[in-house]
């Protein structure tokens, strides 16, 4: 895709993102940018190329499959527990290339069964290892989960309620404080509405929330994760898109739970929601005036799983290939599904399950990516749309008599480079405050960060 | 069934209801009355019959279809809306014999859109006839629904938000108080969890609950009608037996709600929930610890509705027979629904929704009662039930040297009579604390209401 240049004239000199539509159009926003040097004064009538960095919505996928590949390890890793998918360690590195080349927010795993097996053991420092090689490649980090029923420590199950809770309430101290910095965005507690009542196998977590009650649990994990980080942003998370989880929410913030961002997990395993039903669930969470994120979104490339599946982790299947059709089917669709999230103004960010199909979730053809390290329709659409259609690449005009240029551009991070020296910027504040941005008044430095 | 009379000893002369098993036994009290005459001289070796007069536990029905008796209407009462069944004004009698058999408590319809068709007008003295018809039988009463999205009144949608609130808080007081005395327990709120997303028909409850949330509607209609009448039992009321109901109730406590009883309805016409599931939705919702009434169980003698209907309004069948096969059915779920009932120590009070077929909701067979009026097995079924297997009998015995007697029996309304006249007492407390009742001291009078 290209920028466009504006004419000379009256109004500075601008480059523009094409149009997006009018749907998408509050992602967009115009701001003048005064260029001065390194004296303060205006770089006019100079050469200046701008080209986008990241987007400020939020584009997440996982990045449980590249902890290895942080770490330098040569051999698998193994907690003896769930851990929700992880390639073999072959191809990381051009998995990693093609990660970052569409994501800018990573999903850690936390899930306390493989952080911490042994009580008094937890795998802090290869989780830190694997926070800071995204950090160093500019990748916002999301931990996930603090307290949740499944994956949770299975010796919790050896302690009494008020023992459980006293360790669930340093468990999340200790990580979100010790990940401060670096992780700052966290699901403080994940699928709370069926947590007292979860009846697959028993764990602690359960037996804690059924004796406390939700609002109680969410209110121990909101408290304990926002006094180890007042400035972390904490969601409340679940796959309930049911009025179940709307009567939750309520009694969660008319118990003064200080909820950041809503959560709201999207695994379409059974077939892709459509836009309508899509935009009806947004509008229902919309309606508590939090930002939302959709924390975890999928979409298949093969068979789907019958509908009447209830727990998506009941269906086992040896063999779940990815198909022709399918993967046709899910580069259309996932090009729908992000349109239709990103003309939602409370959405402010999208995260995608898993970038391949190796030791992708349930076996599913979930990625983007195939098992053989070659990317989907679907892999190849998103990245057209998110660095294509909705990005500006870099674009030279020249800055006017008072060294101004307007940008005109999807909300992000932005570089403008002169002869004089190059600036980063952040245009246009939060995703649903876009359109007319504040002007900005920047000094070029010869050593912008690359 | 019979009573039973203990033998003569140190012990005081005894009757005894048939021993009910031991899931039961927290029904049955053994209480020890002492009969005194009106000189207050204990009442010593005499014959005296003990008979029991009502159940502590609440058996209830809709008083819906008396209300033409009650009120000696001559030709049929229309409003123009939906009234959720009514018989015709043929039989009235026969009908009222049939109920007043068997239950105890009378649910009336307060539904605002047959209540109150044109503001202003309320149908306040009819109501007010019917319940005093019913209290002259010893009837308990109970009112629903004080704030319900369907069948409200339809003028609401003319109003603003901020006046539907007030209108609906003076709507609570005004009912409320108005009827104080007469009847005491309400649905307060009705299915408050589908409230704000019901999207059926437009109506001005969903508009305000969608506007304020669940929470402030919910603590609106308590409020209201705590304070239209202190004394009042109110309960949230509603059909989602899913989590979504757990949810509310978590955040209506949190908020400190004032319920005092949680209802569940149970309207079956998609067949018998069975012993498991029935003692799974107790068990859950009992956690709360609040007395739990199942306030609209339905049980078919016909065709089930098919499981895919998700709301029940929408299955329309031109002819919805009662069935041999089907009375049979019915007539077996009925007791095994009261008796799974009764098991669960939370549970005070089980209304049946509807004594008829004639003008049933639905025009489904969930009547105990064919629409020629002959009864069906289920009404004699639980006739036999109630007031037979859980039923003390009139039985003689004879007080001992101290003038006491031993009853033993289901916790509820007693009269003992002697030829110096009666006494009416009530043995045992609410449902839950049965077993061993604080001994009762009465005096007989020759004049105990008949």
């Amino acid at each position: 895709m290209t920028g466009t240049v504006g004419g000379a004239g009256a109004d500075p000199a601008a480059v523009a993102v094409a149009d997006p539509g009018a749907d998408l159009r509050h992602r967009v926003t115009s701001t003048t940018v005064t260029l001065r040097g390194a004296d303060g004064a205006p770089l006019a009538g100079r050469e200046v190329t701008v080209e986008q960095r990241s987007h400020a919505l939020g584009m997440g996928n996982i990045g449980f499959d590249l902890i290895p590949l942080a770490n330098g390890e040569t051999t698998a890793h193994t907690a003896g527990v769930e851990t929700f998918g992880g390639a073999s360690l072959d191809g990381l590195e051009h998995l990693a290339e093609l990660w970052l080349e569409v994501f800018n927010t990573a999903t850690l795993p936390f899930y306390w069964g493989a952080f911490e097996p042994r009580r008094g053991e937890p795998d802090t420092e290869r989780l830190r290892r694997a926070a800071q090689w995204f950090a160093d490649r500019g990748v916002a980090l999301k931990g996930h989960p603090l307290v949740w029923h499944t994956a949770t420590a299975p010796w919790l199950t050896d302690l009494g309620v008020d023992e459980i809770e006293r360790v669930q309430r340093e468990r999340i101290r200790r990580e979100v404080s010790g990940f401060a910095g670096l992780v700052d965005t966290w699901d403080a507690i994940n699928e709370a509405v069926i947590m007292p009542v979860f009846d697959k196998e028993d764990n602690g977590i359960t037996r804690l929330c059924r004796a406390r009650g939700r609002i109680a649990t969410v209110r121990m994990a909101f408290e304990e994760a926002r006094a180890a980080n007042p400035a972390a942003t904490l969601l409340l998370n679940d796959f309930d898109m049911s009025t179940a989880y709307e009567c939750l929410l309520e009694g969660v913030l008319e118990a003064g739970v200080g909820v950041d961002v809503l959560g709201l997990q999207s695994h379409m395993h059974q077939g892709y929601w459509g836009e309508e039903r899509t935009l009806a669930v947004l509008d229902r969470f919309a309606r508590y005036g939090l930002p939302i994120h959709l924390t975890e979104s999928t979409l298949l490339s093969g068979d789907l799983m019958p509908a009447h599946v209830e727990d998506l982790n009941d269906w086992q299947v040896e063999h779940w290939p990815s198909t022709p059709a399918g993967e046709e089917r899910q580069a259309e669709e996932i090009v729908r599904h992000y349109r239709t999230l990103a003309s939602h103004p409370s959405v402010e960010a999208v995260t995608y399950w898993g970038l391949t199909d190796d030791g992708a979730w349930l076996g599913a053809p979930a990625g983007l990516v195939r098992a053989d390290g070659t990317p989907k329709p679907a892999y190849e659409a998103l990245r057209d749309l998110v660095k294509g259609a909705w990005w500006l690449p870099p674009t030279t005009t020249r800055t006017d008599d008072e060294g101004r240029v307007t940008v005109r551009g999807w909300t992000g991070d932005y570089r403008l480079t002169t002869a004089a020296g190059a600036a980063d910027v952040r245009l246009g504040g939060p995703a649903r405050s876009g359109r007319t941005g504040e002007p900005v008044d920047v000094s070029v430095s010869g050593s912008a960060a690359g």
